[in-house]
């Protein structure tokens, strides 16, 4: 529980200076100036008073409870005033200090001490390198921070790993005039995390949107329960910075933040239902709607407007993105026939006219809002001056207080002369934009939004015709071993055990042997080098395929034998498979994630166009669907002028079941099934590698 | 020349009104309020005044001259109006009033004659339909205009097709607190266009970035040409809306506008140095820098923050976009480590630290300015209350009143508390953003138009080992006989005559000329069938591949007589191209623009993947580079992964040669080259199809 961090009863200052312009005289400057309700104690041996209040020598000389200090002095001194802290029974310190591990060496020493020290007191550390915290619930008012911006009361609370996005994300706030909830910026976040943050804004009712802005995550499984938990009670919105090499480097010589897994963090923030941004101004903008409006069931916009070029660009934006326009029911046109000017477009886009009166806009709202196949309203509001817009801002402003579809606005308009209309929109909750592409985008991450939390949660399918025992005798065989690579025969062992079809194969110790079993499994066959020499069979003429008779396989067996010449050589004989569309199904395991999945189309789709797409194990129904159809090439899959589509059904299992293998078997470190021949019917196993983790 | 438009002398307004919330009002108040300073004259036969000035009966009663009339009264009206104009001698007319063309019918008729009226008099029409122009000249102040956002006076220029989004961007740089030189916007554009505004604008010293928004370019000719000529002088910013179906139905039923051509217009801007968005906001800010800042020689972008994460998202969003952030060298790096903190962080980015002062700023920038390696700088500054901000912001701007190289600054702050700090940088011209993501935009804007710049102009290479005459013969024949497709003989025979290579070819009338004819070319051939009854040629079994001697050719002749049996049925005999890499390229006559050119590879990347690319003819050197260059795939053109690549040379020839062709033949509507065999030595065309324009 972070209530003695959110909610301090008290907070003191070790490091309270008398110097204005410095962070220990800024912070209770802040906590008086924001109109914190609890009692403020400047800690500082050498001053009386600071900022009017009486100042401690020391914390212990602190008369009443403390439950929240902020430390400002110099970094080789915080282990000590946190022991002292712990004297005191301090519940919560603050670290605002920097030179801990972001400095590397003996930074990472002392906040090794720092934890260490605080651990021993059960006192929980935020920070340090941080900036601290902002509460803006009128019963605290806690300002426990030495930034300059001092937000309103309102639904957002922002948690960021940096404290300058931090602040630029407040600062918006602020300027769109946007309340805030709570604030927090951990900086090198050594006990106090953001999912521990994200966990306690879950349980805060007025909190309705959470803004989180990370740079890597430490921990990613603490972070997926956290996120999963949280995002399944309210919108999180995300966005992770560091997703180009470079700003990866920047990243992680910044802070000691941790910039790795760039794919992997997007897809957590998927799978955990984090909408996910790349723009800062874009999720602020967003958060607005989201702080006010309801979540639309689809993707059918219906859309108003009073002037004609911003309701172009306003289509061009939301059908980009996948949003839909519909055309309107006849009953719905009649009624607008009805009720708008003869002049005025009754299609959707709506245009009332630039002369349109509040019943105008009145009657196009309630249409949409009646309207079935409408799931949100989109308005372009132009203000021209001679119509009354603070009658047509009552109106909207009169739908949106009982809409169950969101309403978004672009309202075009000078904000001095109109500002009586602006305010009853803003104070009437309705979401306000300057440009139709910020409304649209707006609008478009609410539907997404939509879409995502009915993609999360979910059915993970697992299949119980597996001989899990057969596959884990092979694995603990094989790291007994040290193996880095499992042999191939015990690889398509596992496979089978799993289910997964893999071409008919037979194990053959020489030529004979090898003829024999290609008259077992049926001509024609792929004959396959085996020996711990051989690397890349392919490239070591280790591989002869479309193999028609026993002549043709004793005699690829023999030239491997002669080439290969190693002590250890064994064949492998498989049946050949023609025809068919290549593809690939994979898994790596991801440090402190478990298993990222992977699926594409063989050939130049993989390797040229990186035409591939990713799920976190173990992978739900519905995300292994999308992993197929979310491909540049998914045509490939479901037929393409002539060429047969693939078996989707099987594909899809395969790719669950591979998920299903490398949860249940966390010593595979990679596999790799490339290709997998899948035909229209059924699908093949052709080639596979599975690699181990180290002992 | 516009003069009388943007500088009239004076303004009489046909339709004053002295009612307040009337346009015939809006408009004279306007002109007040922004202090215009020339007479106005209001005509109103009922009223003796209008808003305290003297108003006449009729145009033809006001004692001066009249350059400009703004006739605001019924649609009917207007043309007799004009008729009135013209007698008094009256230079321009706006005509505010709709109900026009974009009403189609009877409004059509109505701006005809309003042309027409126009024309006899030697009267200039701006409108219908139409917002009106503003011009914030010091000496003029001409707001004949009934919108609401009076602009400073500055250096960007705004012309927009619809007046709700240029109220927008001019309500926009009102917002960020930046001047604007003129505005126009012409609604329906009968008369004055849009391209003669801009070529009025290229010659206004005063105007140094010119903003265009249009939906669709009704004469592209005569824009290219003005559009060429301004932007080789002045940067000019576009966007095009209706760039999806939705938004193109939406655009083309609002005020007549057209939408067509969506690749074209995109293209048309880059072919005329035009740098186009797709996003009013990002233009708007872009505007900012382009109207203060000089264009950057190069890609390569130097950061200096005092903060960090803010630089890891603007690394992240100018690598995106294909910029760089190269190390320094080793002089600048031994220069920042004697001028800044010890902590600092010396790389690219530059951390000068939250506490830096304005020694350190400065010593950032000059370092920056004097590496060679370097062509802009990005600057984060956030300010924290303890340093002094307005000494940095001094540094900053006496830096930027100088430099040769732009300079963008992310200013992170509260606008209130920091307004010295802000007007200090604002009034020294340093572009200053809110956001990481939006700065760095706009210096990807200014970079991207630096490319723009060096790639517009270039040569257009024109071959003359061309057999004119022979291909014109061949045309002018097809034309006479009004034939929708080329015979094939003839469409390899303009080939020939335009240098491209064409595999081996025979025509045959019968099964044994098709063997003789094939004898002569060399085994292995194609045989095709000819006739006016066959369309699909493969799809009909016209098409026989690989044939490998006489018999061959003979059996495929033999039946294709059968399965055809046309009166005019001949052959076509081919050699067979073995190998290689399909590319295609074809050409499409645009109406009003002459031919697009399109290069693709040849099956799924076409088909499947739509990774093809376009220029408009006559194409330039660079711009056919480019046409091979920017396809997705185009690695496969230079060799991948065992597969060769292709001649490149000779494609960007072709390409080349086929430009000239169409340039040369208006006659041709279409032409395809499909499927080009490309090998790493050369390339030849083994099928192709011309299709004729209507007689």
């Amino acid at each position: 529980m972070l209530d003695h961090l959110f909610k301090p009863g008290s907070v003191a200052v070790i490091g309270a200076s008398t110097k204005e312009l410095s962070i220990g005289n800024r912070v209770i400057k802040n906590l008086q100036d924001f109109g914190y309700t609890g009692p403020i104690y400047p800690i500082n041996p050498k001053a009386d008073e600071v900022r009017g209040i009486k100042a401690y020598d020391s914390i212990t000389d602190v008369p009443g409870e403390v439950d929240l200090v902020h430390i400002v002095i110099p970094n080789k001194f915080v282990p000590m005033a946190i022991d002292d802290c712990g004297k005191k029974g301090v519940k919560v310190v603050i670290v605002n200090t920097a030179g801990f591990k972001e400095v590397g060496g003996e930074g990472e020493d002392l906040e090794r001490q720092v934890v260490e020290t605080a651990r021993k007191h059960g006192i929980r550390v935020f920070g340090p390198n941080c900036q601290g915290i902002i509460n803006t619930d009128p019963e605290i008012r806690a300002y426990c921070n030495f930034t300059f911006t001092k937000p309103t009361p309102g639904h957002i609370s922002i948690v960021a790993q940096s404290g300058g996005v931090a602040e630029v994300i407040n600062q918006r706030f602020s300027e769109l005039g946007v309340g805030v909830r709570m604030y927090a910026s951990n900086g090198n976040a050594c006990d106090v995390s953001i999912p521990e943050i994200i966990r306690y804004w879950g349980d805060d009712p007025e909190t309705r949107v959470i803004v989180l802005y990370v740079e890597g995550l430490p921990n990613p499984k603490e972070f997926m329960d956290a996120a999963a938990e949280v995002a399944a009670k309210k919108p999180i919105l995300g966005m992770k910075a560091g997703r180009t090499d470079e700003g990866a480097k920047a990243a992680s010589s910044h802070t000691g933040g941790l910039a790795r897994k760039e794919i992997a963090t997007e897809l957590i923030f998927k799978r955990t239902g984090i909408l996910t941004f790349r723009d800062e101004e874009e999720l602020c903008q967003a958060a607005v709607a989201f702080a006010s409006q309801p979540i639309p069931d689809g993707r059918r916009v219906g859309l108003i407007t009073n002037t004609g070029g911003p309701a172009i660009i306003a289509t061009d934006e939301l059908v980009d993105a996948g949003l839909e326009i519909p055309p309107l029911s006849e009953g719905a046109a009649s009624s607008l026939k009805e009720n708008l000017y003869e002049a005025a477009s009754i299609n959707n886009p709506i245009d009332v006219l630039a002369t349109a009166n509040a019943g105008h806009f009145r009657a196009a709202i309630d249409t949409l809002m009646d309207e079935d196949d409408i799931d949100s309203v989109y308005i372009n509001f132009v203000t021209p001056f001679f119509v009354d817009t603070e009658s047509i801002a009552k109106e909207i402003a009169e739908v949106n207080a009982v809409a169950k579809k969101p309403i978004i606005c672009n309202l075009m308009t000078d904000k001095n002369q109109w500002s009586t209309t602006i305010g009853t929109l803003k104070d009437g909750g309705v979401p306000c934009y300057s440009f139709p592409e910020t409304a649209a985008r707006s609008l478009i991450a609410l539907t997404r939004y939509n879409e995502l939390r009915a993609n999360t949660g979910g059915e993970i399918r697992t299949f119980d015709d597996i001989y899990v025992q057969g596959a884990r005798e092979i694995i603990d065989g094989a790291f007994d071993e040290g193996r880095e690579f499992l042999r191939s025969a015990d690889t398509y062992g596992i496979l089978e055990s799993y289910g997964i079809p893999v071409a008919p194969w037979r194990r053959a110790t020489g030529a004979e042997d090898a003829v024999r079993a290609a008259e077992e499994i049926g001509f024609p066959v792929v004959l396959k080098a085996e020996s711990s020499s051989v690397v890349h069979k392919s490239d070591e003429g280790g591989v002869a395929l479309d193999l028609r008779d026993g002549d043709a396989v004793r005699e690829a067996a023999n030239g491997m034998t002669r080439r290969i010449a190693a002590d250890d050589l064994e064949f492998l004989v498989q049946g050949y498979v023609e025809g068919g569309t290549e593809v690939i199904v994979g898994a790596t395991e991801e440090e402190g994630l478990g298993h990222l999945v992977m699926f594409g189309i063989g050939g130049v789709y993989v390797e040229l166009l990186e035409d591939v797409s990713f799920a976190v194990a173990p992978v739900r129904d519905s995300e292994a669907g999308e992993m197929l159809d979310s491909l540049k090439a998914s045509k490939l899959l479901t037929g393409f002028r002539g060429r047969s589509g693939v078996d989707r059904d099987t594909v899809i299992e395969v790719i669950q079941r591979i998920s299903q293998l490398v949860t249940d078997m966390p010593a595979i470190r990679e596999i790799d099934l490339n290709p997998i021949i899948a035909h229209e019917d059924r699908i093949t196993v052709v080639d596979a590698r599975i690699g181990m983790k180290e002992g």
